[in-house]
């Protein structure tokens, strides 16, 4: 009897101390925040968090792995049963519009983890990357290279959740994530009025509905 | 001649305190670098920074200061006697891209110390703002909201700006800076043809001759 209650305890105590982590990171550098402030937040002793981590930095990339698998997750599930390319991309960037909107505190922390973004061949990058080079294959994107293609991308996304974390309206944050998903489809070669297309639909879908 | 001989040992010192800050901000965040590793960077008495700074926030906000003026100075130099929107954005994007080939830690601090670069109305974006601006009223850009194209064009300074800082051959970083400004050029609805003619002047321009 006694085994399932120290076990329960010790879930809870980790998940403390892994949502204070992202409360003060998503706000503080990780330089900046310390392992009392830590334990603080969480209101657990403080020999309890290295029960769980060997230091800060641990908890840290935790939070950076589980935020990117978040990530990973996201842009799969938007793309669920759509072939093309380009309505792929454009509904991540809505996608990860949307998530900012409902979740600011995930979008900061990312944010702040995420230091290989501006790198193509990065893991995190490996969805975009896919739908891009599909897009190139296909001739549905054309014209530029696929690096600079996975860096307009990424720098689309980051921009979007910039933004909406900064402004946060709801109907802010939908027209935004359209008219950055339709730039970034002419900047990969889709002619204006197909990028309209697919851009509209893409936000229409992603912004109407539950949060993902 | 015991006053100027203090000037010039003040103006050192100053120097070699931001100096120190520079390098140390470049590769650390403001919260992980102490007063003491500054004045031993520097090689100055603890007490000598308090004559200059009353803490490290206030030698973070100089170098930030100083590092904002800077890239303004940079896109003002590049597009002098540029009248083309167009050709002014271009070469906006690859003078920043040949500015992090030359200075890496300098575009290492900028990028570390610019937290309202995804604001389209932030000072700091008032010069790219004011070009998209004439380029959306002489028809030169269309279809794309100000505040849209001023984000692409912020995402894609910043993609350019991390990529070559992080990869840095001068051939490469040409190739996409060439690439990246193409892109953006289409995205804010410049037919490929011409901004194909567009981005290869600017990059040819910016990449040729002494660093900026």
């Amino acid at each position: 009897m006694g085994e399932p209650r120290i076990d329960r305890r010790r879930i809870r105590t980790r998940a403390a101390l892994l949502r204070a982590g992202q409360t003060l990171f998503a706000e503080r550098s990780v330089d900046g925040v310390s392992i009392d402030d830590i334990v603080a937040a969480a209101d657990v002793a403080k020999g309890s968090f290295y029960n769980h981590f060997p230091d800060k930095d641990a908890l840290a990339r935790t939070l950076a792995d589980q935020a990117r698998l978040g990530a990973e997750a996201l842009a799969a599930r938007v793309g669920i049963g759509i072939e093309d390319p380009a309505e792929r991309v454009a509904r991540a960037v809505c996608g990860f519009a949307r998530q900012a909107l409902e979740n600011p505190e995930s979008a900061r922390l990312g944010q702040r983890l995420f230091h290989s973004a501006a790198i193509p061949d990065a893991p995190m990058n490996a969805g975009v990357r896919a739908d891009i080079q599909a897009g190139l294959a296909a001739g549905r994107f054309g014209g530029v290279s696929l690096e600079a293609a996975v860096l307009l991308a990424v720098g689309v996304v980051q921009m979007a959740v910039s933004r909406v974390v900064e402004q946060g309206s709801p109907a802010h944050a939908a027209a935004l994530a359209q008219d950055l998903a339709f730039g970034l489809l002419r900047a990969l070669g889709v002619e204006t009025p197909a990028a309209r297309t697919v851009a509209t639909r893409a936000a229409t879908d992603l912004f109407n509905g539950p949060p993902l």
